[in-house]
C-alpha cells in the first residue's frame, strides 16, 4: 500500500509545481484561460481577491495623498518612440491597432477596413501617455508635486503566458508622480515601495526583500527601479512590485516643464510605480499547499464558512435557526477594522468541506444536531491540517473570531518568513554557487536566494544568467558596506545582493 | 449698461449649449480632451465622481446577487460574426488589431509587424466573449442562474464625441446572466433596470422613465431593450441605462446549452445591461447651472468645503484652530449612513469661492476672526444662489449638516423633475408635433418630450426621425390602454409613447 495521503490536488508541490499552480487556480475556482491568447478569465472568486487588494492599496494611496485619474487606452506610436529606451523595451510585444471598422468581403467574411493614418498601440504602460497631460497641466512650481494613480488593463504580447503571473492583457495600477526636486521624487518613489511593502507583509502575509534593481534590470527609460522581492515555495523569486525614479528622462521627452520659484523654465522629474493581478499569483504560491489555496484572512472575501450538517429532516429546523444566529453573530465581530465576513453555505452536497479547504476561507465551521446540544462548533483553520479540526464553545468561538483570524494571519506569514530564511544562503565561491543552482535538493526543487558578493559589473550578471538563468533579484537596501570577491570574476564588490531564478 | 449678471460659465446655456457644457466641464476640471482622437482624459475631480457611482452601484448589484469577474479586452474575429444582427451593429465602429510587435524601418520610424493570424475586436460590449466562458461554465439546471457583472473600458469608433456623452473609449459596467427560463431573465432584466432607475433617482437625483425601446432601438441582438430616460436642460432626452432581454439569440451564437432537470438540452435565456460614464455628462445636463457644476451630495466627492479668512497674520493662530475644529466636528457627522467628507481649503488665494462652486460642491463655509467672535459659520448652498449666503451658528450647522445636506439632494430632485414635468406634453395632432420640434422657446431651446400616440409601424417611426430628429425615447411601462390616433399616420396607437430629440 501506498503511505502517500490523499491531498486535494494532482500533482503535490514536488511531484510537479508549475502543475500544482494551474491545479490550485483550476480548484479553487480563481481563473481560466480564455479563447484569446495569453489573455485570462479572473472568474469571481479571483476578481473578489483583486478587489480586497485594491480596496486596502487605494487606501493606503489616497492616504498619502494620490489622487486617483484615467487616461486613454492607445498610445499613439509617435508618442512611444519619444523616449528611446522605452520603445526599445516595449516595441517588440504590443498589440497594434491598424483599423477601425469591420467591412464584409463579397464571400460574406469580416476583414479591417478604414486604415488609421496612424497606429496606436495598447498601451503596455503609460508613461507617454499621462506625460502628455501633464505637459499641459504643469507651468508652475505651484502645480507641483502632481500625484496621480490610474487603475487600469494593460496589454504586453507575451509570448508564454501563465495565469496571474504572465498574461497578454493584465489590471494594474500605476502611479505617475511629477516634482520639483529630484530628492522629492526619489523620496516619493521610495514612500511608493514602503506602501508595496506593507501591502505584501501586512495584507497578504507575504515577507518581501526592499532593494534596487542592476542597471541590466530597470524599467526601460528609468534611472533607477526599486522593487520588492518575494520567495515562492520552488524558491524562485517573484519580483511584486517596483517603483522607478525617472529622473528628467520622460519630462524630457513629454516637454514637461515649469517656471521655478527663481522664474527659471525647468524639467520635472518624475516617478512611477506599479503592481498588478501577478501579485495574487505570488500569493498563490507562497501560501498555498497540496490541498488548494490559502488565504490570508486580511484579503479573504469570506473569513468564515458556516456548513449546516443536516442528516435528518427532522433536524433541518434546529440546525439552519442555530446557523442563520451563528452567522449574525459573526458578522457583528469586527476584525481589521470591519465587520467579519460570513458564508453560509447550505447545500447539500457532501464536498462541501473540500470545496472551500480548496477555495482557500480561513476558518470553516461545521454545525449538526450534536454540536448544537454540546452548544458548540466544529472548527478547522486552513493554515493546519484538515484533519485537526476540534470542538469549540459557541460563545467562544464567536468572541475569540477576531484573534483566531489574526493569529492565521500571523502564522501565514510566519511559515513564509521561515521558509524563504531556511532558503536563502550566505555563498561566498563560484562553486557552491554553481553547485546550488544546478543540485536539486530532497524536494526536486532546487535554487534559492544566494547572498554573494557582486563586483557590479554587466559581464558578470550576463555570465550568470546564460550560465545559470540566474539574475541578480535585487540589491538590498540593508546591504552592508562589507567587501568581498565577486561570485563570478573573484574581482572585489560591496555587500551582498540576492541571485535567484525567477519568474 | 447691461442688466446680465455675471456668471462663472460663460457663454450661458441660454446662449450656447453645447458650449457652456464643455465650459462647465472645463471650470469644474472634470475631464479634457487627449491626444487621442476621441478619448478623454478623466481627472481626479471626475474619476471621483465615477468612483462614488461605482461604489453606489456595486453595492446594489452585490446585494441581488451579482458577482463581478474580468473577461478579455479582445474579441476575435470570428466570434463577432457568430451573432448577425450584433456584428451589424457593432462592425462599423470597431478599434481592429492586426499585429502584435511593433519594428523599425530602414529609416529608424516604427511600423506594425507580426501580424495576426485573425484579428483582434477591441471589445465594443463583451456578450460574445463572455458568451464563450458562459458555455463553459453552465452544463446543468443547477449552473443556473450565472449572475455576472464586469467593470471594464470599452470602445466604439465614434466619428463625432463629446466628452461623458460619447467617446471612443469609455468606462462602464456590463452585466450578463444566464437563467433557465425565459421568465427569469425577463424578471432579471427588470430589477436591473429598478437599480439603474435607484441609482438615478435616489443619488444622481435625476428623474427617469422607465420604459421599452420600439424595435428599431433596441441593442443589436435583443429580443427586447429596457430603459431609462431623462430630460437634460436643453431638453433633449438622454439614454441613461439599458437592460436587455437576448431570449435565446445569444446562447444559440454562443452554445450556452443546459441539461434541464427533465434531462432534455436546452438553450439558456441570457441578459446583459449597462451604463457607463455617460451617467456623468447627464449628471452636468441635469443640475449644472451658468456658474458650473452642481453635484448631488450623495454622489459628491466632498459635501463641505470649509474655507478659512484670515486677512491679518495675528489672526492665523485662532482660524486656523477653529477651521480644524470644525472638520473634525463634521467628519463625525453622518450623510446616507457614511462620514461626512469635508475639504479644508487654506490657500491663500481670493477666487477659492468660486472655484468651489464651479466644482459644483453642495456646502461652502467661510470662516473668519468675525464668525468666530459670535461662534458662526457663514454658509452658501449649492443649490442656492452665491449671493445667498447666511451665517449660521456653528452648533447648529453642524448638528444639522445631515439634514441640509438630505434637503439639497431633494431640492435637486424635485427642480429637476418640474423641469420636465413642465417640459412635457401630450400632444395629440401632427402639426401641433412638428411645431414642437420646429420652434424655439423663449430660451432659444425647443423640444421637450411629446406623449403622443404611435400605431407601432417602422415607417411612422422612421418618417418623424427623418423629418425633425426625433425618435421614440422609450414606450413608458406606465403607459395606459387609452387609444389614440398615431402622431404620424393617424391610424389607432395603444397608450402614449415618448417621443424626443435625443444624444
Amino acid at each position: 500500500m501506498s503511505k502517500k495521503s490523499i491531498n486535494a490536488i494532482s500533482p503535490t508541490r514536488t511531484e510537479d509545481y508549475p502543475e500544482w499552480y494551474q491545479q490550485v487556480i483550476k480548484a479553487s475556482d480563481l481563473a481560466e484561460t480564455s479563447a484569446v491568447r495569453g489573455c485570462m478569465v479572473i472568474k469571481p472568486w479571483g476578481y473578489a481577491l483583486w478587489e480586497n487588494i485594491v480596496q486596502e492599496l487605494d487606501n493606503m494611496f489616497k492616504g498619502v495623498g494620490i489622487k486617483n485619474a484615467y487616461f486613454p487606452l492607445f498610445i499613439p506610436l509617435h508618442f512611444l518612440e519619444k523616449e528611446a529606451a522605452h520603445v526599445e523595451g516595449f516595441a517588440k510585444e504590443c498589440a497594434v491597432v491598424t483599423h477601425h471598422r469591420l467591412t464584409q468581403t463579397e464571400s460574406g467574411a469580416l476583414k479591417p477596413d478604414g486604415k488609421l493614418q496612424e497606429p496606436l498601440i495598447v498601451r503596455p504602460t503609460s508613461e507617454t501617455i499621462i506625460g502628455e497631460s501633464f505637459s499641459r497641466w504643469i507651468s508652475s512650481y505651484r502645480d507641483l508635486p502632481v500625484l496621480i494613480n490610474q487603475w487600469a488593463n494593460v496589454v504586453r504580447w507575451e509570448m508564454r503566458t501563465r495565469l496571474f503571473l504572465r498574461t497578454s492583457e493584465f489590471l494594474w495600477q500605476e502611479g505617475h508622480t511629477a516634482h520639483s526636486t529630484a530628492d522629492e521624487a526619489i523620496e516619493r518613489t521610495h514612500q511608493m515601495l514602503d506602501i508595496y511593502a506593507r501591502l505584501l507583509e501586512e495584507y497578504l502575509a507575504i515577507p518581501v526583500i526592499r532593494g534596487k534593481k542592476s542597471p541590466s534590470e530597470r524599467f526601460p527609460g528609468a534611472i533607477d527601479t526599486l522593487c520588492v522581492e518575494a520567495m515562492m515555495q520552488d524558491r524562485k523569486a517573484l519580483q511584486a512590485g517596483t517603483s522607478h525614479f525617472l529622473g528628467q528622462n520622460f519630462s524630457r521627452a513629454s516637454n514637461i516643464k515649469y517656471q521655478s520659484d527663481q522664474e527659471t523654465e525647468e524639467f520635472a522629474w518624475t516617478t512611477s510605480w506599479g503592481v498588478s493581478t501577478r501579485l495574487i499569483g505570488g500569493l498563490i504560491m507562497t501560501h498555498s499547499d497540496d490541498d488548494g489555496l490559502v488565504l490570508p484572512p486580511k484579503v479573504a472575501s469570506a473569513h468564515v464558512v458556516i456548513m449546516p450538517i443536516i442528516k435528518k429532516e427532522k433536524d433541518r429546523a434546529l440546525v439552519t435557526e442555530y446557523t442563520r444566529n451563528l452567522t449574525k453573530e459573526l458578522q457583528n465581530q469586527t476584525f481589521d477594522g470591519k465587520p467579519v465576513k460570513v458564508e453560509l453555505d447550505d447545500r447539500n452536497v457532501g464536498s462541501k468541506n473540500w470545496d472551500w479547504i480548496k477555495k482557500g476561507v480561513p476558518i470553516r465551521v461545521e454545525v449538526g444536531p450534536r454540536d448544537i446540544a454540546e452548544n458548540a462548533v466544529f472548527v478547522g483553520r486552513r493554515d493546519q491540517s484538515p484533519k485537526s479540526r476540534q470542538s469549540i464553545p459557541k460563545d467562544q468561538f464567536v468572541n475569540g473570531i477576531s484573534n483566531m483570524l489574526n493569529d492565521i494571519q500571523n502564522q501565514l506569514f510566519l511559515k513564509a518568513e521561515n521558509f524563504r530564511n531556511e532558503n536563502t544562503f550566505d555563498i561566498n565561491n563560484t562553486k557552491d554557487f554553481y553547485k546550488m543552482f544546478t543540485t536539486k535538493n530532497e524536494k526536486k526543487i532546487h535554487g534559492g536566494f544566494a547572498r554573494s558578493f557582486w563586483c557590479g559589473s554587466a559581464e558578470c550578471e550576463e555570465k550568470i544568467k546564460n550560465d545559470l538563468a540566474v539574475t541578480i533579484r535585487c540589491i538590498p537596501f540593508d546591504k552592508s558596506d562589507k567587501k568581498g570577491q565577486c561570485i563570478c570574476c573573484e574581482k572585489t564588490g560591496t555587500g551582498r545582493v540576492i541571485f535567484s531564478k525567477s519568474y
